[in-house]
């Protein structure tokens, strides 16, 4: 694949992935939104079907990655390490995009989450704050802790995404996909509680760069402190599952 | 395939695709329903099994395209516009017929849906408004933020589906109808919290005409300021995912 | 297919269907459940995977309908009637077998759904209706309404699963089952608000029967008055599920 | 297949299921985790995907049968009981490792389960039973009941695996893993509500035995009284599905 057709499917699937995942994270948490409070189920089949929706789209152009540490892993397994920078500038590229796009999309959701004085004498709806949109948040603060969850939820992700590949008729069925979506919800659904899962460092840092930009009211902090995090563990879970794969398979 | 073909293929699917989509939203918002308050992954897994069984049945007669904005961006991106009002015909006709059929379904329900008076003093159960079973609303009513968000989350839907057909083995597997179900599944939990995704204007406009014709007691408004909103985002949704399709792929 | 694997398959596969389907509504339904409250979408997709784990275990004997719907609506539109009455007794036999092993896997559940005093002076846990695990209750009761959403929900599952044969793929994908289950949960969360969705008379007066011989404690009424209706709901969708089939297709 | 390809695959599938499983009881039940009380659904989904995860993973090496019950079935089955030692030891250390994993995923969350006192005037968070992360609990302690759920549900797993394989298509489009992952959820769904479905010996003793010697803070009691009923009842359902699937196919 030409580094131009890896550059735009990256960037575009990515883009879809972020547009999907950012979005249903509004769509939850954001005021006035139909599927507010609707629960994790929701946020976990959001960012599935969001790989889904990215992936197929990506990968008649580069096989639809999405994330570095998916591209580190298959790089260290193969050692084929050539493309690795094309495919992770269309990552992030494509994640900004995505963020921008679900901006758009929740535009006056964003407007409208301000401080507002009710009805009731002396009460106030508070902003929520708006990072969780775009980026992880732990929900307890411990860097070691945090850090562990990242790696062990990335080998979850990538050392299947690798096995995947070996069971025959999945790819010449096209349904290969499917599957990784499916485990992407999975990984949501199970994995996801300590630190909302970033496993992809494209996927939280591109989007949280894009929360610190734009001006969005009350938009709270974009708590760079815990930013390494999860780019850190995602490329230590990425390294580790394509090392493993190697020895066992 | 025939104009007779496509015409039939578009009405049934799009008839069985608008009496599930309304019917889901009957099921969670009409009282006296079994379904009812049972939340938004509940309307975006109807909507998106509704595609699933409409586009499936409708295939093999038109290919099951069950909306004018995926219609428009196939048209786009081919140049074919030879039927294209074949299609949108049957959709619209399909969608209409649609409507009615949810509304038989839930015949009872919607004749209980009046006021009633409570039995403790003074209270009382206002009818619910039964616009949101047939057309959408949003949630704030902002005709850029709206027609944006259509316009985006169309873009999502028709972009995906152009290259989904590149997949090699999906359409042989048959599975590309589900994979297409799974996407409309994720744009409702995602892209769904501003506007209540119409992303289809036959889906919109034909139950909305349907609406303001039926005999339904309280119905309240059907809200034709609103209604241009969710035919041209679509269009202009589809548009656009049919020509940077045709640039990037 | 002998007449010995058409009734084995269709009584095994439908003893599947039930134990799943009525189990997922004692899971719901049950005090002293783990998935008590846990709400619709748990139902739907319940009784979908019922239809997963019983039509692909009787695929290969009987090619798994379950249902006499299915069974009438294939008969009117291939003409063929010979084996019509083996089916259904599988059928019947399996739903009853269902319903039994359903009562076993919840025993100490239904034993334990009778009267119980509070701690607090006054109060008493009333026992759960437990007609309801077992067949359908309309939440409105009016027979026209009843039989009517009854029709269109069999229709809206026995037009699709016909057409569904039609798809290229699907059949030697061996992914036809699952499209089928997956509409099965559609009809569910978008078709089953008024009346539960039997559209099935195996499913609703097999285990029907059986709940009202079952020594089950407290458990109330069997409700024959009601019975008729989804048996000859469905009866009459499958005929006009077949029939529209012949014509459009 | 070797013995040692047969125990590694085993050992990562069954260490990923029970990661992804014991991680998504983690999330529902322990404080401090995003997924909290988000209810069966998400149980359900959480255990299905980690056997999507587990099995295609280790497909490749060993088939991915993970549960002792399912190689007991099939041994019984086909009279080939050669390698089923390696296929249980596999299973039990996948399974111990699987929730030493977990365990760190949750580590934060697991040391923040101490009780804590309120900021009003005595009251005062009391820590989570930890058990239900690592294994199984009976809503209701009655042994002769919670065998027999646990002996039908396992029946309801094993005798749809048999007999699956026998579906054309499913194993050649590599979508058989997928089915057996529905059916999981299936049986979550519908007959978990009593006992929690151990329904696979490995997933419930392996880590009783890992939670009974963890150093985690008030984590209550192991319940070794119970312990042999998740691990009798499955391996006694296991044998009758490989009995009726050799009389009925």
């Amino acid at each position: 694949m030409s580094n131009g057709d890896v550059f735009v499917g990256e960037m575009i699937g990515t883009a879809i992935l972020i547009l999907f995942g950012a979005g249903v994270c509004a769509a939850v948490t954001l005021r006035y939104s139909k599927a507010r409070a609707s629960g994790w189920v929701v946020i976990a089949f959001g960012w599935g079907f969001g790989v889904l929706a990215g992936a197929y789209t990506a990968a008649p152009l580069s096989g639809g990655h999405l994330n570095p540490a998916v591209t580190l892993g298959i790089a260290v397994d193969t050692g084929e390490w050539g493309q690795v920078w094309v495919y992770v500038l269309g990552q992030f590229a494509g994640a900004m995009l995505g963020a921008v796009l679900c901006y758009l999309t929740y535009f006056a959701q964003f407007r409208a989450n301000v401080r507002e004085t009710g009805t009731t004498e002396g009460t106030a709806d508070e902003p929520v704050p708006t990072l969780g949109v775009f980026a992880t948040i732990p929900e307890i603060r411990n860097p070691v802790a945090n850090l562990m969850t990242e790696i062990i939820a990335t080998v979850g992700l990538v050392l299947p995404v690798l096995a995947f590949g070996l069971t025959e008729g999945l790819g010449e069925s096209g349904t290969l996909v499917l599957i990784v979506a499916l485990l992407v919800v999975g990984i949501g659904l199970s994995l996801g509680g300590p630190t909302g899962y970033a496993i992809n460092p494209a996927r939280d840092l591109g989007p949280r760069i894009v929360h610190s930009v734009l001006p969005i009211p009350d938009k709270g902090t974009s708590d760079w402190g815990y930013a390494w995090i999860p780019v850190a563990g995602p490329l230590i879970g990425g390294t580790l599952a394509g090392l493993v794969y190697n020895a066992a398979f």
